[in-house]
């Protein structure tokens, strides 16, 4: 939950006379997202969602983040579309923080994902990858290995703080990824972080996707590889090969993988458990920014690393090869 | 900030088969009151807010308190309106907890209130004062004198670890109370916590009260006295006499008070910050129930107890007499 920033009613309403989205009648801070500060508004004109950046997100990244959002909206990617200003722009400035109002999108995130869930995600994550091959903007993914070597180096000395021999274990997977993670695969823009609060559904159609502030340029099948982990696994951390094979048959329904990309996957799978695990324990060890974060379990995710480094095709995650 | 309780879509869509609003479009959790958890829903019947009351709510209590809603919003007090079950009951259960959905109002708390807020305020009070006269049910105030000292004895040890010497200044005010605390004022159905952020505006018009979870009732200058102590001191803890003036000139345009409640408004005053204080001092030392609620500093009120003790005529608060 996340409110860091409270505003007052006359900053925002100087701050609404720049859009045409007529009076503002209500706003209330609401308790999604960890990063940035939102909040739902109600103006004459409708309901919109209006986000704080707060300092975890870097300003520069903001056009590349909500031009897709953008681009994507225009087509035919169900997602928050944001609204212009009067004179054109898509981020102004409140309470010394960038800022932008966006549409809201009715649809609610599965608590309990069901299968079906499953197979309209893997669907709206093919669909994003072709919407945004025409996108102009590139951003380089943070949270590769890189990434992950930063975050680590700040855990590693501590880890064992969370369960005795995890800095062995995962030094041995650093040296894993780093021998055989992919030169190449195909590319372009993916979402990053499309786990269960970031799909919105009616019943068990899909209605929109949200948070793309973790979206970069890499590897499409590595966003395949996160929305397994986060979709797929059960409450007892056991993988629904049913749920998989229902997610990735939705992907391959709109842009099929190819050997390469098949051949990477569990590689590519056991990558994003550790990226996820290392941001949890990150946070874990160093508190997270705001009081108002809920801690997540990083243990979760090592159940999770330790699932895909025993597979050995991607056939185990319920693929099925045309 | 407040939510204590997730909720899944399918228990929340299972609970609003009772009701005749719709169907679920979407359910937020709001960073508003710090007693519950509340949630914007929006449904094919429009916008509503769902409440659960959580533990420190007595469950016992709500029928006073929805039922209290119910009959000022039908006497043109603006407030939110319980929203009855199809079977005409106004609370029902969801995730184990006492829930009720109350209609959405419109409106802004302010900030910053200027002095045209503080006599909105004094006029929706005694608004609300005469509406509640003819209300059936009533209340016990369990945050007077006598809660107090109970609240009292779990903080006193440990007080001077605030501040050096307040627990003797406490324990002289409490004596003082006791001494002088009237046995008789005009009585009725007070809010009892009418702070800016129970308090709505479009602009400089009040559009709405709103959180009677504290209503009860008890002396209608003890409800007055609060205001004076929620809305007419500034930033640097000065007492802004204008704003009082017109808070207590907007009160008697519809209820003047009495020779006796003239008096007693000074003590009335302390009593009243000393409540405020004794809460927050009781979560600062012992922790709020959540870690999701911002602590609220009790020295704020120490220093609002010391300006009242210095006063001899309620004249000083700003009070013009008929």
């Amino acid at each position: 939950m996340a409110v860091y920033t409270d505003i007052t009613e006359s900053e925002l309403g100087a701050f609404l006379r720049d859009y045409n989205i007529g009076e503002l009648l209500s706003y209330k801070g609401i308790a999604e997202g960890t990063e940035n500060s939102n909040f739902i508004l109600h103006t004459t004109g409708g309901t919109f969602i209006l986000t704080l950046y707060e300092k975890r997100v870097d300003r520069d990244d903001l056009p590349f983040f909500l031009g897709l959002m953008d681009h994507l909206a225009q087509r035919d990617v169900s997602c928050p579309l944001p609204v212009k200003r009067a004179d054109g722009e898509i981020i102004g400035e409140l309470a010394g923080r960038p800022a932008a109002i966006i549409t809201f999108l009715e649809g609610m995130w599965p608590r309990r994902p069901t299968t079906a869930h499953c197979r309209e995600v893997g669907v709206a994550l093919a669909k994003l990858h072709l919407a945004g091959q025409d996108f102009p903007l590139q951003r380089r993914n943070d949270l590769s290995l890189p990434g992950w070597q930063r975050l680590w180096d700040g855990c590693r000395e501590r880890c064992d703080e969370v369960e005795h021999g995890l800095e062995a274990e995962v030094s041995d997977d650093f040296a894993a990824l780093e021998a055989g993670w992919p030169a190449d695969l195909p590319s372009g823009v993916i979402h990053a972080d499309l786990f269960p609060d970031n799909v919105f559904f009616l019943g068990e159609r899909l209605s929109g996707l949200i948070d793309f502030y973790f979206a970069c340029n890499d590897f499409y099948a590595y966003d395949v590889a996160t929305c397994l982990n986060a979709w797929c696994f059960e409450r007892d951390h056991s993988f629904n090969i049913t749920k998989g094979a229902a997610l990735l048959a939705g992907y391959q329904s709109l842009r099929p993988l190819d050997a390469a990309e098949v051949e990477a996957l569990p590689l590519l799978c056991r990558g994003s458990a550790l990226r996820f695990m290392l941001t949890r324990l990150y946070d874990w060890l160093h508190g997270p920014d705001g009081a108002m974060v809920q801690k997540r379990d990083p243990l979760e995710y090592v159940r999770k690393m330790r699932f895909h480094r025993q597979i050995i095709s991607a056939t185990e995650y319920g693929l099925q090869q045309s």
